[in-house]
């Protein structure tokens, strides 16, 4: 997908909003378990409701792991699903890999080219070859680890401003035009001195809802410089209901987010 | 397992070596191509040859995910044989996970629980919470990658000694005694320094043969506390040969890293 297709999809939606797909089997509503995949009904019902209130969707893909090959067959027929019945969504494979070339390059493989993700999260900590496999694709993106929504940001994030280097030094990297940085719906204090160094990448920001981050606080710290953000919710989202009205309960969820978007 | 059972097979087999099966369909000898499964074949004829001399085996998912849900199940066909087969084998899923809690738990659920590895490979940018709930199994390991045996370890790991921050800070985290360190053959220079801190945590030790890391080097540098060592070698073992002869030029190339190691 191409970086204007992005910013056209936020105007003409008027919506900074991806749903996060983290889905759990043990939570998701009892009257989907009689089907074959209910993850993937999950997923679909979701995607059917609320695609044309959203800009972009990203899956989580620890909840697939964790229920191994058929949870890897439920990743694949989402992204499937999505591919060909809602391309204007942005998909996002919330992986965080990154490892020595010739591993990254296998990763790339796994999420670009089979199963066509427009972009996928890497962490930074290998340094740039780990990441340059993933950059060398047209009109695909990386979305590289900055400043986490978790607590634990303190710990390697913060200190000496380390997450700002890793944003300096990536801007060299080749190709960085297709670099986009993960940035914490809870740290909007730190968003001025991210958008002094990058005003128009896309941020990913992930923590609204149950990490405790507020939509108005994002808006306010992240719209500086430019309209180019996304903001993901996920279980705020898809667990807004244990029960049968489980898509009318996200819809309003993303309604009232929507509103406090105000676009 | 046990750290002591780990150290026993050190002592009982006369070897460091942990066999990396990066397996790459690509790449295996033709002839294996007629099984369903020819990456498990591989796996399984390697394993059934080499056992009694490696201490150690570890599974990068990058070559599995490559597949999709397919590779997937040759990865769990691969571990369920290690675990029925030759349980004396130190497990390791070289995955380089790490999230924010409620996602690292699922991680640790599909490797740990599931697939009933010994132990992950995990990055630490996203700091203490994120490892955490790996930390929390008994017998399990936690492999933080420290400083990593590519050229790209110079941006954000060697700067400032950040790999020596990482190790000091992680050691005080609840059970710390199941971590484990990534630290590459290519960087023995710095194995002082990284034992004066940790003289007895095990260390992983990737890089040697494709990547350059010489044995000689490694143990020279790394054994100056302890033994606790694992090295791993995986493209110069399995792909010694395309051909038929693919599991004797593998065990020679084994037999010759254990003459080098010289326990």
């Amino acid at each position: 997908m191409k970086l204007s297709a992005i910013i056209n999809k936020i105007e003409e939606k008027k919506s900074y909003l991806c749903l996060g797909l983290d889905t759990d089997i043990d939570r998701i509503p009892k009257h989907l378990l009689k089907h074959i995949d209910p993850v993937f009904e999950f997923n679909k019902a979701l995607l059917d409701r609320l695609h044309s209130k959203i800009i972009a969707v990203k899956i989580n893909t620890a909840f697939y792991e964790a229920r191994g090959s058929l949870g890897w067959s439920s990743l694949e027929k989402t992204i499937l699903y999505i591919n060909n019945n809602y391309s204007d969504l942005f998909t996002i494979a919330d992986a965080k890999r990154a490892d020595i070339g010739n591993t990254s390059r296998m990763y790339a493989k796994a999420f670009f080219e089979n199963m066509n993700f427009d972009s996928i999260t890497i962490s930074p900590y290998m340094g740039e070859d780990s990441v340059s496999e993933f950059l060398k694709y047209d009109n695909k993106y990386v979305i590289l680890l900055a400043l986490t929504s978790n607590n634990g940001a303190k710990d390697f994030q913060l200190p000496n401003n380390h997450f700002l280097d890793i944003i300096t030094k990536s801007k060299k990297w080749d190709n960085s035009k297709n670099l986009m940085y993960v940035v914490g719906a809870t740290k909007t204090s730190y968003y001025k001195k991210i958008r002094n160094i990058i005003p128009n990448n896309f941020l990913l920001i992930p923590g609204v809802g149950s990490q405790g981050g507020k939509i108005k606080d994002v808006i306010n710290s992240s719209t500086l410089t430019s309209n180019n953000i996304i903001i993901n919710v996920s279980r705020a989202i898809i667990y807004s209901s244990s029960k049968l009205d489980y898509l009318d309960k996200a819809e309003e969820i993303v309604d009232l987010y929507n509103k406090q978007i105000g676009l």
